[in-house]
């Protein structure tokens, strides 16, 4: 069964509790959670061709479940999760409803179109390089990628082991709070400053900075100035080029077996990144991951006294469906070294609307300590974010 | 006449007026400025050796003796004006009182290094491309780049046609006030706001960002918060590239003849650099200073609405007298993408004290609009700044 917007794998009902925070809510879980009956496909027919259908529903999918959300059917991801712009080479792109000539971003390409267009409440996603912040910020919607490990990954379809996250992406700031105390867990230390990373706001275009502008503004008035800092002494180039190397070097520890079992047809990008996972050295793995573990050091130690990162979520609004792939491929790497900061630390990251570039919506991020996910929802609701965003409401 | 610090050419009594806003002061004069009955020197000894003794005296100099200072001699400049360290093969390097580790920056070196050592209250300078600015964060002390053609360069070594103007440093904010009011001048639009530039913010090391946070915070207490911007869409590295190359050609067009006539003996890379100049051909010239022409609309129509760029002066505090020439060239190139905009477009530049990194003095800038020189000074004295710097007072 197909929709508009090219949003769904299949549609279903799932009904979730008849009572809870939740009840009435419709979600969208992306085609990496398991849900019991249906083959978790992964944006790959390959792999859905070679798995069979799932036991159980992923915890991630029970929870939402058990509050009272309906399951309304699975959402497309780009294809094992391997990419950042929400094409498909198989099930075709997601329509952005906020700007229908760009693209929606991916990975939870799906889950954000389907959010978008209004088809269901919330979007379950997953955020590994940026896989829910990135859609969020194009497609005009809040998105939080969760501290790494605060929400179980069971009956989630694996891509990395210390990189992946849940996240979920709604239209407005009230329901991604509920969706958040829905999930519940451990709380962070209170928010007391704003830091400015130049080096991530000096990758953003300059109509980018300016139409967040009134959104930091905001910010500011409620929690006082910013303090300006400079997050990677080494370049943001050097942090970009560990997460991408020990990104895939994880990814082909999750789906190098399969991938070489199955060969399977790859559309254009992934083929070329799972080459280059598979020809990840141990050294070379080894040697970025101590890096890793530097950087994720010196962001946890930065942010330990109550302090969050505000940031632009992307370089720029979405890249229209025409962009070229050498513009797409300049994008992504802007947009990495924007986005790799949270996921090689483990943080928290939501993003909000903040206004549109050329009609295309950008967001506002702010990047928390570990467990702050509510505390950085209730500053951005406090603040009055995501206003009069293109989906906001 | 030698002194401490190596501060001076040469040092002689020349009184000003008995009354006036500075009577008691006293000053040295970069040995680009002429006095009447001294060789204007350059910092070059073939240069001294081949010019007479001036006729008359400058007419920034004569501005400061009608005002009541006192004229204490000649100050040491970078040859021919051409470097931003302060090293000078014939004549030596003058100390650095804040921190004699390090260079004390130039071209204006020696009137900052006799300024930071209390020899004299105020050195008159020039600034091209950050002779003023950046000696001042060098030495922790403060210094002002005036707007273009705001105070007439009669009777001073001309190194640029479009980009050379006079500027002081002093050790306290309120001396810097006196000295621009004795310069007087137009007053330029009211400053309602502060404009963080994040792509210069992310040349610097973070730990001079982190050493000016203090300052820049009582800065925002003062006139609200900052608003990020992005100067450069096409990146600092191509406005460094169109300073660099219209500064080469037009100290060809002022220099060359001379050079080629007398070919003094350069020291290490203000040859290579005069080479450089040399070579500039006609054609890239024009282009470049097109490109200029769009850079300085673009900056004045930025600060049009009574806005004031807030940014560190130096990327760090000032390089070791042991720093490798590539160390040095390498900080160069950072440095210049930083101080090139207010060359670029003329504008008022003022370098505060605002901290120490390794005991070595950083600054903070204020970057104004046409004729704001004033109104950058006053901002900064009434939001406190400067104080606890190393050689305030």
């Amino acid at each position: 069964m197909q929709d508009d917007v090219n949003a769904f794998v299949e549609r279903f009902t799932l009904e979730g509790a008849a009572t809870g925070p939740l009840a009435g809510r419709t979600f969208g879980a992306k085609d990496l959670f398991d849900v019991a009956g249906h083959v978790t496909g992964g944006g790959n027919p390959e792999w859905a061709r070679t798995h069979s259908a799932a036991e159980g529903n992923a915890r991630a999918v029970e929870t939402l479940l058990e509050a009272g959300a309906t399951l309304a059917g699975k959402t497309h991801s780009d294809e094992l999760a391997y990419s950042l712009m929400g094409a498909n080479a198989h099930y075709g792109t997601p329509r952005n409803s906020a700007d229908p000539r760009r693209v929606p971003g991916g990975s939870s390409s799906g889950s954000a179109a389907a959010v978008a267009a209004g088809l269901v409440d919330i979007g379950l996603g997953t955020d590994t390089g940026g896989s829910v912040r990135l859609p969020a910020s194009f497609c005009g919607l809040w998105g939080l990628r969760t501290t790494f490990g605060a929400v179980p990954l069971d009956g989630v379809l694996p891509f990395t082991r210390s990189y992946d996250t849940v996240g979920w992406l709604t239209r407005s700031g009230a329901l991604m709070a509920e969706v958040a105390e829905a999930f519940g867990g451990a709380e962070g230390p209170e928010i007391r400053r704003l830091l400015l990373p130049v080096d991530i706001w000096a990758r953003a275009e300059p109509a980018c900075v300016a139409a967040i502008g009134p959104s930091l503004a905001r910010l500011q008035e409620h929690l006082g100035p910013v303090t300006p800092v400079v997050l990677a002494s080494q370049g943001l180039e050097t942090w970009r080029e560990v997460f991408r190397i020990c990104q895939a070097a994880e990814a082909w520890q999750c789906l190098g077996e399969w991938i070489s079992a199955h060969q399977p047809n790859f559309g254009p990008g992934i083929k070329e990144r799972f080459e280059m996972a598979a020809a990840v050295d141990a050294e070379s793995f080894a040697e970025n991951d101590r890096a890793r573990e530097g950087i994720r050091a010196h962001l946890r130690s930065l942010l330990e006294p109550g302090s969050v990162l505000v940031l632009p979520t992307s370089p720029a609004p979405a890249p229209l469906l025409t962009a070229s792939e050498a513009d797409l491929n300049g994008f992504r790497t802007r947009a990495l070294e924007m986005l790799c900061p949270a996921g090689l630390a483990g943080l928290p990251q939501l993003s909000v609307p903040a206004g549109t570039v050329d009609g295309g919506p950008v967001g506002l991020s702010l990047l928390g300590a570990p467990g702050q996910d509510r505390q950085v929802i209730a500053l951005a609701l406090d603040a009055g974010l995501g206003d009069g965003a293109p989906s906001a409401g």
